[in-house]
């Protein structure tokens, strides 16, 4: 079953895909599917290679899949639709214990040039209107596979999110005439405190409004809509901001820093974006302390109101430090 | 620091409360600030007497506060408002080691009272826009006191939440003359699938578009805006269903089930709500298995799209049956 359900109270479509619950959990080590099939006599991981760099696959327990079948339910109230979309999986290395955070500039380069090339050949597909790259990273966020990955969904609309912030920032640009997303970092640029690190073409910054701790957003200093539209010299610059924003979180605990990272940029529906999406990555750790989490609660979950008991300011000072400490 | 910040991104509030990140955090059980306070020469709770039957009090670690100080901080661009409200925790029970799904139909009675009541009370405040009662049981919620509680926020601001379901219910009203929650309730009721049980006067359900595998929503059967609109033998029988949907929860795996509660009515801003907001109670457990959660990863909290790896179908049939084992 691969079935999209339309909430009409909220508006809001729900995807379900039942195959998903047996999916493979924190397996041991040695049985770890994302690892290379080292020789033919070992287990056989998804990879039948005894080496690689940077591989792309399709999930095997898929929230969306191509080929969706028709939905059995639905009505006029709450119509369904195919489940239909694509889910990729972003090995970043075959090294089992490696992070994003530790592999080295020229890797995460490399990466960049694959998500921009996800971004384009999932975002050509006539039933994908948005591609979402995004990291679940650590069990705190619920991560089934340890293997250092990321994920890319090809999703058939365009998510609730990113969808909010393409009509605010196309009401900005409709009253202002500007980017409410080049305001915004211009602002932070201004203001100073919340600034992270600043490479040559991104910068990266604690939002004034952050939902999480430590939460971190890299923003493209030239307004570009994509992933796809940021120059070569663009592309190692982001490369280099990731790499500082992740060594840092990595010395806040001492331990290496679970978190989810969401990559917000223009959809891929033949809408006109141009001013209107700015290319940005959002990462939110879930720690507030070294042992202490941000759940998402009652209020967050039932009334989208979420509830911080850190000011953005100190997160970013501290956070700026520890991103300081480890490049010097 | 109390304070509300805008995030014009996806035009929501986010509120600072700095004080709360030295809140109590899992005490062990003898020093429970929310126990009686039992005889004098014990360590002193929030509560001193030496019984209770149900406690409403204010928050000692606010999320608003109803004398918050004018922000430091803000701009045109991304404006701060004081962090202006109410925050009130609410006993059920002086026993340590109940919970509500143990409570007597009389106790729960009581409480839906207490709700009503507080609905009124916090809601005639003039810098009180929205009573959000709701509750974060178990660890797994991130709950930092086991005593069995809920709480009420009094924000300044209707939450986006409740906002989309007004919104969605205004627009349903003006297109077809009808309630948008009436009409998906006697959908589920000629369904018959999803139904989990039936009162007098509230029906159980999880809904078709359902983000949690065991979510349920009672819903009252009259179209009544709030709590405060539930006529005596009304508030009875949620008391009954309450009940019995959350013995139903308790039967699925063995253990006390978490889960948030969350309940959506009409706001108090003054506007008119009739017709349009329909009470209704929603509970997300976040389990998916005794052993699996749900988490709200990069999917959800990056985008803002729920995956689900159950079917509504079938979870409804499952906590049916045992609330139906649990009734025998």
């Amino acid at each position: 079953m691969n079935e999209l359900r339309w909430n009409p109270t909220v508006k809001e479509w729900i995807s379900y895909a039942t195959h998903r619950q047996d999916r493979t959990f924190l397996p041991p080590k040695e049985y770890c599917p994302l690892c290379p099939t080292r020789n033919e006599d070992d287990f056989p991981t998804e990879v039948p290679r005894s080496s690689y760099e940077i591989v792309v696959f399709e999930n095997k327990f898929p929230s969306f899949v191509p080929d969706a079948p028709e939905p059995e339910a639905g009505s006029q109230l709450t119509p369904a639709a195919p489940g239909r979309g694509v889910c990729e999986v972003v090995l970043y290395t075959d090294d089992h214990a490696a992070t994003l955070a530790t592999a080295d500039v020229r890797r995460i380069r490399n990466l960049v040039e694959v998500w921009a090339d996800r971004y384009e050949v999932l975002g050509s597909l006539d039933y994908v209107d948005y591609v979402f790259i995004f990291e679940n990273k650590g069990e705190a966020i619920g991560v089934t596979l340890h293997h250092p990955h990321g994920q890319i969904y090809g999703y058939p609309f365009i998510p609730p999110r990113p969808q909010k912030e393409l009509e605010a920032a196309r009401e900005y640009r409709e009253r202002t005439g500007g980017c409410l997303h080049c305001a915004l970092l211009s602002q932070e640029h201004e203001d100073g405190r919340r600034v992270l690190t600043k490479g040559e073409h991104f910068t990266a910054f604690v939002p004034f409004y952050a939902r999480f701790p430590y939460e971190a957003h890299l923003y493209a200093r030239r307004c570009v809509p994509s992933i796809a539209d940021l120059s070569g010299e663009e592309r190692w610059d982001l490369a280099r901001v990731l790499k500082r924003v992740l060594a840092g979180y990595d010395g806040l605990f001492g331990f290496s820093l679970p978190y989810m990272m969401a990559v917000h940029q223009a959809p891929t529906d033949g809408g006109d974006y141009k001013g209107v999406a700015h290319f940005h990555i959002e990462f939110y750790p879930p720690n507030r302390t070294a042992e202490k989490l941000k759940y998402l609660a009652g209020s967050e979950t039932g009334a989208g109101v979420f509830v911080m008991d850190v000011k953005p300011e100190d997160t970013a000072r501290e956070l700026r430090e520890k991103i300081e400490g480890t490049a010097s």
